[in-house]
């Protein structure tokens, strides 16, 4: 069955296509009782408004963009869901790429989304995105952009981001107080900049407690998130130093990582070697012992990131004229058994 | 800065709009020294064919809508990693909308993809869609509809699933194997067809074994994947039971959610009572004691329903036939320590 066009309407009514559009549209020019009957007939044929046509029109897909290095991740899935979620509130469909922490993928998903004209981007960088002139040159075209979590300092447009070096600082700091002092750091991958923040954090709260920074106690989680870089690095820690009083990582997930292996090798937490992570996963409290971690609001950042895309969008249809923001969402430590 | 027309290039190049897009399109009636301009300046001036335009030729949007109940749950993003990754091998992108597990919501973004002109639909039916109208309004107009897990087995269209009745049954029979006699199901909401599927296996696999099925032990958990519903329920039930000596769970959270209630109480598992979950979520090896559960290929079905929904989209635009396909994954139990 073909959808019901306006034709068909016009056909049904022996009027105009035109005076069927302008009814439907409730121009003045058309008289109530003809609207009348062409919204009873549009009813009874099941006609449904070609938006596809519309949007040749207004130049509005009303569709937003978003790419993300992965889905299946419990902080990505959060993001996702304030997207969908506050894109809805104002009548948004969200298409959904994932660029697999792939810089070329990332670049290709750009192009495709323009070619799609949506009418804004969210974007949290690939881990291996070395430059951002794909991302300047959608800039330039007068797409929006908004980006969130992994961003690019450099890239002049909106971003809604944690302070992840003051958290990462907090963290330390805590684990300090609590009187440990051969703190190793589990990072994630060299680029990304959440990596490099949360490890100048760490490194800072170290120097700024009078405990020598040793870079042979940071160990590299390619992964970010990957339970087995934990596992396998733990085991590796354990042979290499045998001092380690306290590990502070990258993500919850490599903590429950080390987690495995230090029970498994009968080394208590937190008396033998404490954990501190970072998302606060709901998982965190779950876990024997339950992980002390810093919050990461997930849904938050995704709810952010759409109202600051969709007031910009709002703002270019108007030719008015807006600034860029930085919104910084706070964060908290979350002490459980594990420190 | 507006995105580059047809008609700038052609002006460039004082040529009319027509050989402009006859060139782009390699049409043979267009010198090759002129296609050879003409590609040279579109690439110059970064063109970039408006996809919305080329739609409303080819009738078709190379876009897939994706309704499910909820993104923030590991298995529903697993589903849509799978969804993701098959349509962008096809060339095919991806709306993503949530019901929210709310009937109403449901059929009111049926319809809005529809107006998207999505080429198809995946779908995962909310716990409270009580009939399946707005389903088949949709198929009727030859749009095609996968439906995935929470499906309807009335409505025509394709499916895949796995045999949740079968993967129940096997479970609990696992369990009666084991000796354990007194077992309690905690199941879904009463409405959705994986929760009623699910119970009846535990069903069966009492009365096949010669154990008297007791309702009383069969408690509600109405959100499926909470952690909260496990917890509650399992104080509940040891208040009424004192002899329940294993436990078999709709889900993993809900799982999770009894383990740590159980934990706090000083109860042994699985000396005291066993627990078999359901989902094989990757933190069930993880948590203590690990946790025996059913595996459900959320990948997989993410790309199965996906490639079959992609296939009957090319036979309608062919004009070609097909039949609806019901495919049943297979699932497997992962026996762990907790029984």
């Amino acid at each position: 069955m073909k959808p019901t066009t306006l034709k068909d309407i016009a056909h049904e009514l022996n009027i105009s296509v035109a005076t069927v559009s302008k009814a439907l549209k409730g121009y003045s020019d058309v008289s109530s009782s003809t609207k009348k009957a062409v919204l009873k007939m549009a009813k009874k044929m099941n006609y449904i408004p070609n938006t596809v046509a519309v949007n040749l029109r207004t130049q509005q897909t009303k569709t937003l963009g978003v790419i993300i290095p992965a889905i299946v991740h419990h902080f990505f899935s959060e993001v996702m869901d304030g997207i969908i979620k506050e894109a809805k509130k104002h009548g948004y469909l969200v298409i959904t790429l994932q660029s697999n922490e792939n810089y070329q993928l990332e670049k290709k998903q750009l192009i495709l989304l323009q070619q799609k004209r949506v009418d804004g981007i969210l974007i949290s960088l690939s881990n291996d995105t070395p430059n951002f002139d794909h991302i300047n040159a959608i800039l330039q075209k007068k797409i929006p952009i908004v980006m969130f979590d992994k961003i690019a300092k450099l890239v002049e447009c909106s971003k809604v981001v944690i302070d992840d070096k003051l958290a990462a600082y907090n963290a330390v700091s805590y684990l300090i107080e609590k009187g440990y002092k051969r703190i190793a750091h589990f990072r994630g991958s060299l680029n990304p900049q959440i990596s490099i923040d949360r490890f100048l954090g760490y490194r800072k709260a170290l120097v700024d407690h009078g405990i020598p920074f040793d870079p042979k106690l940071v160990y590299i989680c390619d992964n970010n998130d990957d339970f087995n870089d934990g596992y396998n690095n733990a085991k590796k820690m354990l042979e290499e130093h045998n001092d380690i009083d306290a590990v502070f990582t990258i993500t919850d997930v490599v903590a429950v990582g080390i987690l495995k292996y230090l029970k498994e090798n009968d080394i208590k937490i937190p008396e033998d070697i404490a954990l501190f992570g970072f998302s606060n996963w709901f998982m965190s409290s779950v876990i024997t012992p339950s992980l002390s971690s810093v919050t990461q609001p997930g849904f938050k950042m995704g709810k952010k990131s759409t109202k600051i895309l969709i007031e910009e969008i709002k703002c270019i249809n108007k030719g008015i004229p807006y600034s860029f923001q930085t919104c910084v969402l706070p964060t908290s430590l979350v002490i459980r058994n594990s420190s």
